[in-house]
This record gives C-alpha cells, structure tokens and sequence, in this order.
C-alpha cells in the first residue's frame, strides 16, 4: 500500500452502522498527545460518566448537567426525572398533533399556520437552526423568530406575519423567565395582538422552569400551555429540552429520530477508549490544534446548505462553554476557541482567500454529507452531478490547506436527516464536555455574562437620571454637568451616548455646538 | 472637565451634517502610531488617489480598481466609462420601474413577484445582505437566492418558490460567466422550468461581463435583459454595479440614496489628513490592533437585526481582500484580519462570555444605529423603549469588555436607510483599502482561490477516471488497486472520498470490509 493511504487509514476513524467517518489525516498526530495525557483522559472519562450519573457537573451553579438524558431518559439518576422527561416528550409530541390537526386552534381561525419564537442565545438558536436545516414543502409551519430587542426587528418580524397574526402560535422561551430581550419582544408582541383585538394568551405557549415569572405570567393570562425547562438543561445544550422539541414537532420534524440519532452518538462517545471514541479523538483534535490554549480559532465549513446555521449554533456552544477567565481550581487560564465559518463551497469565494494565505491561526473542520439530494439525481451533461461538485470542492480546499500547511479534519454525516442532525449536535457536545474536562475548566456555566446585563442595567437607570434631572433642572446642559449633577463622572461616556439616542428618537434636542460643549435639554 | 470625558472627546470623531461617530476611547492611543507612520499613512492617501484617478491598483491583474466611479461617475478617468455607468444606472431604474409596473412581465402571468439569485461570494452576498437589511411590508418582490452547488440546496429554494415559478425572475450573476455553482444552479433551475413548460430565457436575466460565456448564452436563450460586470469592479466591492443596483432596485430600494450615501462617505474618507478622516482612523485602530499583522480578530456586532448579516458582507471584504502570502514586493507576509460576529445584543447570549473572559485575540467592533424604529415610539412600562434596552446592552458589555482590558471600538449611524447603508460599506471598503496600502498588500485580488478550483476540476476528472476504469474492469477493487491503476497513489483519501460519495448516492456498491481492504464496483 501507498504511503499516503496507509496514512490516511490509520487516522480515520469509522462507525460504519451510523455512517459516519472522522478523518484526522491532515492534523498532526496525536499519538504523542494520546500517551501525554492519558491521566487526563482517563479522568475526563470518568467525570463524563459521573456527569451522567448526576453528579454536580456544574460546580459554582452546583447543578447537576442533565442533557444526555434527554436522549436516554432510563440513564436519569431519579425515577421523577425520568418520568418527567418521558411524559413531555408525550405532551410535546401530542401539542404538535393537536396543533396540526386543528384541535388546539386560534380563537378566530382555522388554524394555528405559522408559530413566532421569542427566545434568545440557546432558547433561539437551535430552533433557528432546525428550521433552516429541515423546511421543506412539506414543512405544517412556517417559523418566525425574535431574538433580540431590536423595535425595528420587531417590526420587520411582525410584517413578515402580516395579516395572519390570527393564526401565529407564539412560543415564549426562558429558562428564567425573566430575559429582558424576551421580556421586551413578549410586550411588543402583546400589543400587537391587542391591537388587533386579538388575546394574547390564547396564542401564546410559554417554555420555561417551572414557577417563573414567565410561568406565572402565562397562567394569568391563560397561555394555551406552559412545557418545562428543568433547572439541570443549559441553555445552549437544551435543544433536546421542550427548548428545541416544541418548535421542531410543531415544524413536522420527527423528534423521535432526531433523539435517537443523538441517543446513538452518545452511546458511541461514551465508549472509555480514546482510540474508539469520535468525541475524545475531536477534542483532542482540538487540544492538539490549538495548543491547549485557544491559539487557533475553529473555522467551520459545512458543504450542505442545510447546515448554514450550524456554525452559529457551534459558535455559541463552543465558546460559551469554552471561554472561560478561571479553571475550576480558580486559576486565571482565559480559555476558549474562537468559531467561525458559513458553508462550503459559497465561503470559498470569501474567507477561504484568507484561510489558504494568511495567518496561520484557525484550523478547519470540514463537515461532509454523503447523501446529495432526497429525489433522484440529477446529471450534468459530463455525467456528474452538482454534489459531485461539491465534494470536489471539498477536497480541493482540503488539499489547497494542506499544502500550505493548514490544518484541517473532516467530518461525514451519511445525510440531513432529522437523525444525523441528532448525531451532529451530540458529537459536539460531548467533545466540548470532553475538552472542558482536558482543560479543567466548567463548561456549563456562564460567568462572564451577567457583567454585561448589570452594567446595562445600571445605564437603564442612569437614563432615567438623566430624564428626571433634566425635567428637574428645565434648562440645557452640557454632558459633564449632567454628569456632575449625578455623581457620573465616571460614566461620562455613556451619558453622552444615552443622550444622542434620546435626541436620535426625538426625545431631547441639543444645540449645534461640538460634544465637549454640546447642551441637551427636553423637548 | 473629568478625564474621562476629556479622554472620550479626544479619541471621538463626528461628521455632524452625516450624523455619523467613530468612538476609539477604548482603543489603544494612535498617537505614536499616527507619528511613526507617516510616512505611509502619506503614501496611502496618494496611493488612494492614484487609484480613484485610474492608476492599475491591482497589478497581477493588471487592473484599473473602479468600485469608487460607481457612486462618482464624474471622477472616472474616461468619458466612454462615466456614460457606461450613468447609463446602466438608468437602464436598471428603468428595468426595476417595467418589472414593478408589469410592462416587463412573465409569459405566463401578470407580473414578476419574485427573483432568485444565482450566484456566489461577491454576487451574492451583497443582495442578500440588501433583502435582509431593507425588506419590509411594502418590498416590492420577494428574493430568493441559490449560492452554492449543493443539490438539497437547490431543492429547498426551488420548494420556497413552490408554483410561483412562472412569476419569478431569474437573475444570473457571474462576472466571468463560468463559476461552475453558478453554472450548476442555472442547469439545475432550467430543468425545473422546463419540467413546467416555461421557457428559461423568458423569466432570466444575466448580470456579468461583456462577451462572456453567460452574454452569450443570454443572447442565445434570448434573456430578458443583460447588465454589465466591468472589469474593474471586483466580486467583493461590485454592491454599487450592476450586481447589486439590479436585486436593490427590484427590491424597490432607492438606489439613487444608496449611491449617494457612498458618495458622502467617499468625500469624508478622500480627505488626506488623518485626523479628519474616519477611513483612515478605522485603518489605523485595525493596524494598533492587530499589530499591523492579524494578531487579533474582528469581532462585529451591530446592535440592530436589519445589519444581522454585515458581518459575513465585511468577512468577505476583509478576508478575502486583506489575506494574503505577499505583499507587493512579493515577500512572504502571511497577511490578514478574521472576522466574525453576528449582532448585538443576541451574540451577548453566544460569543460574548468567551470576549469578556477567553484569550485576548480579538478587538470589538461595535455598530450603534440611533434610530430605533421608524415607527412611532412604543414605551414599556418603565417609561423606556425596548430600543434604550438595546443601547444599554451595548453600552454594558462595552465596559464589560473595557474593565478586562479588552479593546474595542463603535461606529455610530443615524438609521438603517438606504444612504446609511451606502455610508456604511464605503467606509470598510475605504478602510481595507487604506489599510492595504499600509501593509504593502496588493487588496483587489485573491490568488489564493485559484488553487482549491484548480484542484477540484482534478477530482471531478479523477472520478471521471474511476468510474471508467471500474466500467472497464467490470470487478470490485480496492481503493488503493484504482489509485494505483490510475496513477493517482498520492491521491488515495481523495479515490476513497469520491468512491463513498458515490456509494452514498447508488452509483457504486461496496462490501462491508473495513476501509483498507474494502472493495468498490458498479452497481
């Protein structure tokens, strides 16, 4: 045999029953890796399995990390929790029935035809991903998403619904209950249907932990139905939660194969051998790529355009759980691992330039579908196909990387299948898992967020300062009085800001001086 | 006055008539930059001006670089190229006006009230981009757009159009007329009016370059319409040509607003002292950012869901124009800035943990778009809008960023309209190319792409070769008995890739051996 496929032999790895492949064959050999951190290894094993068991998985939140039992409810440590997760699967499989058929129906249509999500971060995402990587003709729904607090994108999301808002079945999604992006879509929203005459609660289901404010918000006002997020699902690994399975019944995907294809890729990553386990071979892909320190970003080229959006969802997955300032032992280690990337071949005409001769700073992970098309194929006038152009691509990218000394790994999935798609998820969310272990370091919390939202929270107010003060004072003033008058010096900046996006909305007005001497007064 | 505010007026440019801002107080002091540069910030601007006057900017391709003229016809160095564009400019308004008014109109049905867009990279991503920024109830048309050769692809947009291909147009971008997605997708959407009866010709439209492959077969299928590509506009920077005004005018986007906000910003970056010029500033940030070689990545979030898909127009435009192995002196330099981002305050619920605490390998580019919504204002209970929420998510994970000393920059707009969106593409590219002239890098072209097509057209005629060898040989073979009888042993994973492809689509069957010893024949 040849060299380079002996080569290629012995870096690949293969579930033939499932279909799929890692090729490892243009990354540096880990076998050096492999024999260096066994002890590591072996540990990241028997945390995962602990995990499973329903350890407390998540330290600083001391939560247990409960996602793989979505997919395998008997693995769940409690008879309650197994019960619970089997019963909504039911109910989430029999709204999605009742809904198609017409039995839950709006007040004054036929039917419920489209559904609107309010969600952001996790509790969007993989809804926004299963729609793009599953709609078809066939498709009972369509699907519209609000993941912000944007007004305009409010706007433009209620303009797409148009006139059919009578038969759009809103989906209100937080963990907490209390997200101030959903919070503020949710109001909107509300006020949209209320303009029309329309009751918001019998169009609206809410999927959030039980006993939130969103769940008690959703009784009061009669929501046609609440679906649980348990205190033990993260948000960016709940789409096997009521999170990802309410939006993906009611989009006519069968939940059942898209749990099984997860349930079968956890069985195959939960095998304690390095070399037999496609998870810990792509986190130590990871580790070996990134020297264990995040010093190359992921670069993630899908060739299918099913998977546009994968990435995105990957993005979030990866550097939520990787970027983190602390390791579990409180040392400073500012983990992480940057994600980029759209679709091959369409990133080929953008980032791909940069990628063959620029800095040598990512390393690619291709992701391969066998299956070209569901319908017949279709033949060109050389006797190939489109998708053999695809794969064409694929392989010339690979070698054009290669040669120029670029790292990359392939991944193949046998198609799109709702399956595959469980498959896909739960390989990347075991080797995070995995990789966390590695790098010690708590891949299921979120630390460094909750700045941002205090810090915003604190500007809401100093808004209202400012407003109350210049109503107070009835007279122009410049940024560093009105910054001085609040004891805000320190925060000059942001009063500046705040007061040209009131000026921007028609809400104050300032003379035509520079900003040092600029005064704003109330309309 | 506070040295925070005094430190904030310093490092904050305005243009007041533009109501646009570049905030860079939380960005490295350009100041020893500003001094040690020099004399190439000078060589830039004359460089910059040699270009805008029709010097060949891109000498491997011997190139005038044109993309300026479009929004200036005046200043284009011929008269022959002022009259082309000024006519064109016309010929689209004109276009747009028949399809709107259904004086252009299908064979079969009223009016045009779709177009689907054919193409990739630069000729694609400007108009979806465009239909994503602008659309709104009253959108004229809806888009839909194949950029890439995947079949399922192809199948899922043909699906969306569903029986409203009579009433669709065609429009078929490629400058060279050749890009083999392109090519595929105009096969394969064809195929599928023809399957209805309905002639291809009578519903397409092709924007590429004069003479090319696609003119003719434009000509020879008898095409609506044909709208140039010039030579001197390139894929990334063609939003202003024909490739972008055609999508924008039948997306009923004023394209004359359009022009003239790149026009404004073009005379606010033509300004050669670089205190005064926002193009420039942006260069310079980029340069003390990345230490003038890509050390750290783009990182871009603009609060607004209308600019949710700038960031992958500006990856391309950065990527592909700034990537690159030698500067212009032909010296290896391994050039290039990563970016990546999706929109504020969304990505505060994915990426952003990782910002605040992973690795420093990136700065923040923030967009801030004053205007909340063209409608009237809507206040929550609070009495603030959901729109000052948006602001002080910005504002909160700006500090958030600052306080782990993570640097970061924020451009300012005064709304989404259509001279805001000019505005705001002029200024990137302005900035690439100013910053290009910095580093010595030739920014309007991308050798880089040639190798992986080069090496994709081998794999298509090495399958060619496979299936003839296997049809001549009528027996199963090994992957290494087929690259040894093709002479393709160095290409053995690739024989291996394109033989289970084309297992996985029933054009071949193997045995259930293990890779190494497995055997392919036809089927």
């Amino acid at each position: 045999m040849t060299t380079r496929w002996n080569q290629f032999c012995a870096n690949l790895w293969t579930h033939d029953s499932l279909g799929i492949r890692l090729d490892l064959s243009q990354m540096p050999d880990l076998s050096p890796l492999k024999s260096r951190m066994k002890p590591l290894i072996e540990k990241a094993f028997v945390e995962m399995k602990a995990l499973e068991e329903g350890a407390i998985a998540n330290p600083d939140e001391n939560r247990k990390v409960g996602h793989y039992w979505l997919r395998a409810p008997q693995l769940a440590p409690e008879v309650e929790l197994q019960q619970a997760i089997t019963s909504t699967l039911e109910k989430v499989k029999d709204f999605a029935a009742d809904v198609h058929a017409g039995t839950i129906k709006p007040p004054t249509a036929e039917k419920f035809t489209r559904f609107l999500l309010l969600g952001i971060g996790g509790s969007a995402l993989g809804p926004q991903w299963l729609y793009d990587a599953t709609r078809n003709a066939s498709t009972p729904m369509q699907a519209h998403f609000i993941d912000n607090t944007d007004p305009e994108g409010f706007e433009r999301t209620l303009d797409e619904i148009g006139d059919e808002l009578n038969q759009t079945l809103v989906l209100v999604t937080s963990k907490s209950g209390g997200t101030q992006e959903t919070r503020n879509a949710m109001d909107e929203v509300t006020a949209a249907y209320e303009a029309q005459n329309l009751s918001f609660g019998a169009h609206a289901v809410a999927i959030t932990g039980d006993g939130s404010r969103l769940f008690k918000h959703a009784q009061s006002i009669g929501m046609v139905g609440t679906f649980p997020i348990w205190d033990w699902v993260g948000g960016r690994t709940s789409l096997f939660s009521s999170v990802g399975l309410v939006p993906a019944a009611l989009l006519g995907v069968d939940v059942d194969k898209l749990l099984q294809g997860a349930a079968d890729m956890d069985e195959a990553t939960r095998v304690a051998d390095v070399e037999n386990n496609p998870a810990m071979l792509l986190a130590l892909s990871w580790f070996a790529a990134t020297n264990g320190r995040g010093e190359r970003a992921m670069a993630l080229l899908p060739y299918k355009d099913r998977l546009g959006l994968y990435s995105r969802y990957i993005q979030q997955l990866v550097m939520e759980s990787l970027g983190k300032e602390l390791d579990l032992e409180s040392r400073v280690v500012n983990q992480g691992i940057a994600v980029y990337g759209n679709k091959g071949s369409t990133d080929q005409h953008a980032l791909v330039q940069q990628l063959r001769e620029g800095p040598d700073d990512f390393f690619v992970t291709f992701i391969e579908v066998l299956e070209e098309r569901t319908g017949p194929l279709r033949f060109l006038d050389d006797g190939v196909t489109s998708g053999d152009h695809l794969l064409g691509f694929l392989l010339g990218t690979r070698l054009a990387l290669s040669e120029n000394n670029h790292i990359n790994l392939t991944m193949t999935l046998p198609d799109v299948s709702a399956h595959s798609l469980g498959m896909l998820v739960a390989w990347f969310e075991r080797s995070v898992g995995f990789y966390a272990s590695l790098l010690g370091i708590n891949a299921y919390h979120q630390p460094g967020v909750e700045a941002g939202k205090v810090a915003a929270k604190g500007y809401i107010q100093l808004q209202q300062e400012m407003m109350k003060w210049l109503s107070d004072q009835a007279q122009a003033a410049t940024v560093d009085e009105i910054a001085s008058a609040l004891d805000a010096q320190d925060k000059a900046d942001a009063v500046f800001y705040i007061a040209e996006h009131l000026v921007g909305n028609g809400r104050l007005s300032h003379n035509s001086a520079p900003v040092e001497s600029r005064t704003y007064h109330l309309k």
